[in-house]
């Protein structure tokens, strides 16, 4: 029966591309990192002029190879996967395909190639496949505090950005006639945020002493503002971590609780917790 | 009754304006934050030079346009608010007001009109209008976070600020000679306000060896002054989350709040809590 | 009895000049403070090449006129105070004399006058003048959370400077030959420090491909290294606020600690506390 | 006896090199302090033009008696040491042999003397010599938080690095063009690194409008980041002082340690504790 054998090639290609437990998906799968590591590579490499020059076909000849070999196995894996939709607009799907687009594109419009890099997402596959899932739960923690001080940061953004129109309009009111670099007020406000965040390029300064004083004020305060967010997530962190180590669960007998996860005793009446467990 | 009708449009008017709850107030509220970011938009384009050259009689129109609109919107205000003189002096009122007043100044003093940015301010009310309130209560959590460390963070700015006197005077004495950068003290001190808070915009740079010297050791002390307002901040935003786990629970009989998850008995009377629990 | 008599004098300018409950006494205070400002103002405009060449006599006037005045009031502290040899070698003492000093030394060595800044330091007295205490006891809290931490501050300084010797004399290496920043080590060395503890002035840029890659990892470490000690000191803050909210005192009846420092009764046996207080 | 004697003499030159309890042993820890920071300071100076022209022959001189003698030094440790292969392969064994090589190797390939640099991790030696050991246990504490912060800090630094990636490439496209700075991916992704961690030299800054438009954009999200490696560190930091807040106390039925201050019974057994307290 071709259409069992057909599902057998599925099965097997599916092993191949979707699982990293067999021998020959583990290979498929360092083999799939390595050629995008070196994908990454020759896109970064192609845009430095003085190889440009020298290897411009090889690049190119480089980069097709790569495009179609990504092709090939984003194809295959639209046809082995048991919902092809659902992958296809998946977090990996949808960077498999951007991982591709660039080049065809770049028949089009020249320049897309470089666009290209967004491969280097593909690497993120990486924890899977050496079976570092609890790095990623570790990144959750991290996503979960964020997330929970979504508030708060919100909050804080939309004061900062206030500040910064605000900020960078006095300072074009103070500079702008003497200075270049403040020329207008985006200008200006880009300079605010290149000093509250404590960047300083340097390719815009205050000249004046008035714009001096008050700059060094906007330091100052750019300063103490660094220290809210720091502040909210470590409060988040904290927080989190905290509740992982104790348990919700109260002592059937005294009622109080506070236990941690590994305790089996109640610690202030002795009586044992969790006995439906037992 | 003429002074019934005019009650309920006054009535209609204050619906229209100060609520977001009737189709009309959310159709108004969503118009007046689209003017506020357009009118912002356009004091901050207005200052790009190639940009006044070509548009200037149309900013200039815009502007007025824009001041027209929020004076009538103002006076609108005043009329229908039911205590006009509490209105005018909440923070919201002065927002107001300072809003519109730029425009009516530029017309004796030139260069007033970048301040209508203030405007920017006039966004805030965009929490309200969206049902954002928690976000803003959040956002009292960061300002209470701000509050309880205003007096250590009142106590590191005064000993920061002596700080910045005495280094930039040390840099004076030992650059001041063979550098042009740090050629007197306010200068020394505003070079110094930009090493300690990392800034470092590089367009007054020690020369001399000495100099580079102490700069080491002043960015390294910058380096670990950093820690001390963000620690500030973090533990005052732990001990305030870790508040939020108090009950809210308020004893039987003396009717204290405060008591921790664990507690039994109420730590102000002595009276048992939770009575109807046990 | 003129030595009774001599006596009351003492007792009476003690009062004018150490303590801030009389009306004299405060009035001390704040023309002190004004004095201070003030002549701090003078020594840093005395610096600005501009002002000094139009108001050079002036300013000279004015610094003679200071330092005679705090010289009196220096010899008048030690006349009324009741020892003289703990005030001279207590911190305010140290910085009064320092206070006076440098004028004098300027008649000898030119430039000292400039040293005279250190008045600044006189200021601290503010906290004191304006019974803004509690604020100096937040100021504690810092300290005590700096000197707790202190023992790891110092591994992780020294840590941090071994690291700027071998990452500077490595910059040297790779970027010495064509860069005329990296010159020599005590150069390179400057620079890991503006980098590392990323201020980033620009004066000395990496310009080799080999430089500006180890500067990428180099500042990602200093990204990272700069978290270190943000989370002693924040830690250490957190822990010293705990401390102060729980009391270590125990129930006489269950023998349960952890009581808040407002608790009157045992949160878990609901007995009164502190009985020999109450 | 001379093998008796042998082992007499290798016993004395063991308690010499290796402890710092008797006079001798003491005397000889202080003169290596003393020659490892002369050594880490000939070489620096060595580095510098002016003083290498005039001192050429006594810098060469020199580098060749510290090295002679930290050769003697490190054959004399190889002697007396009981197990020689266990000290070679420690982390100061390493550290010794590294610290005597670049001069030999010197004489083959110029300019590695600058890697004598190394000698530096040679002064790690003082914690155990002035009995800080303290000091290094304090050291692990930030080693330990660290190591227990490593999987969120992995997942941290990866995203960060594709970040970079996509960021540098994007700034390539945007400012490629008009901009030297930005004349190639690699260059852009240096770029990237120097802004995120706020270092800022302005070697290179973006100099079209969309350029400087998402360089703001870049740098508040760099201040963002920011606050995340500190919100981990500082949170495992609280977590690990808190756990020195459990009791050291072990339970007399099962012996586990890690009670709470306010436990009553053991959590692993249901024994009560501290018996001969109550």
């Amino acid at each position: 029966m071709p259409a069992v054998r057909r599902n057998e090639l599925k099965e097997k290609i599916h092993e191949i591309i979707f699982e990293a437990d067999t021998p020959a998906g583990k290979a498929f799968d360092v083999v799939l990192l390595i050629l995008i590591v070196a994908s990454v590579l020759v896109v970064t490499l192609e845009s430095v002029r003085g190889l440009q020059s020298h290897y411009n076909n090889f690049f190119y000849a480089l980069e097709w190879f790569f495009t179609i070999i990504f092709t090939i196995e984003y194809i295959l894996r639209l046809y082995c996967v048991y919902r092809p939709a659902k992958y296809a607009t998946s977090f990996f799907g949808v960077i498999d395909l951007l991982a591709i687009l660039p080049t065809y594109i770049s028949l089009i419009i020249y320049g897309t190639q470089y666009l290209l890099v967004i491969r280097a997402l593909r690497l993120l596959r990486v924890f899977r496949i050496f079976k570092l899932g609890h790095f990623l739960s570790e990144g959750e923690v991290i996503i979960r505090a964020l997330k929970a001080s979504r508030a708060k940061i919100t909050v804080f953004l939309t004061f900062i950005l206030l500040l910064i129109i605000i900020i960078g309009s006095i300072m074009y009111l103070v500079e702008g006639g003497q200075n270049e670099g403040f020329s207008s007020i985006p200008r200006s406000i880009y300079w605010t945020v290149v000093t509250l965040t404590t960047v300083g390029y340097g390719d815009i300064t205050p000249v004046t002493e008035l714009g001096q004083f008050l700059s060094a004020f906007i330091m100052i305060l750019g300063y103490a503002i660094l220290a809210v967010p720091t502040g909210i997530v470590s409060a988040e962190m904290v927080s989190d971590m905290r509740k992982n180590t104790l348990t919700n669960q109260a002592c059937r007998y005294c009622g109080k609780e506070g236990h941690e996860t590994d305790a089996v005793f109640c610690k202030y009446c002795g009586e044992r917790l969790n006995e439906s467990l037992s």
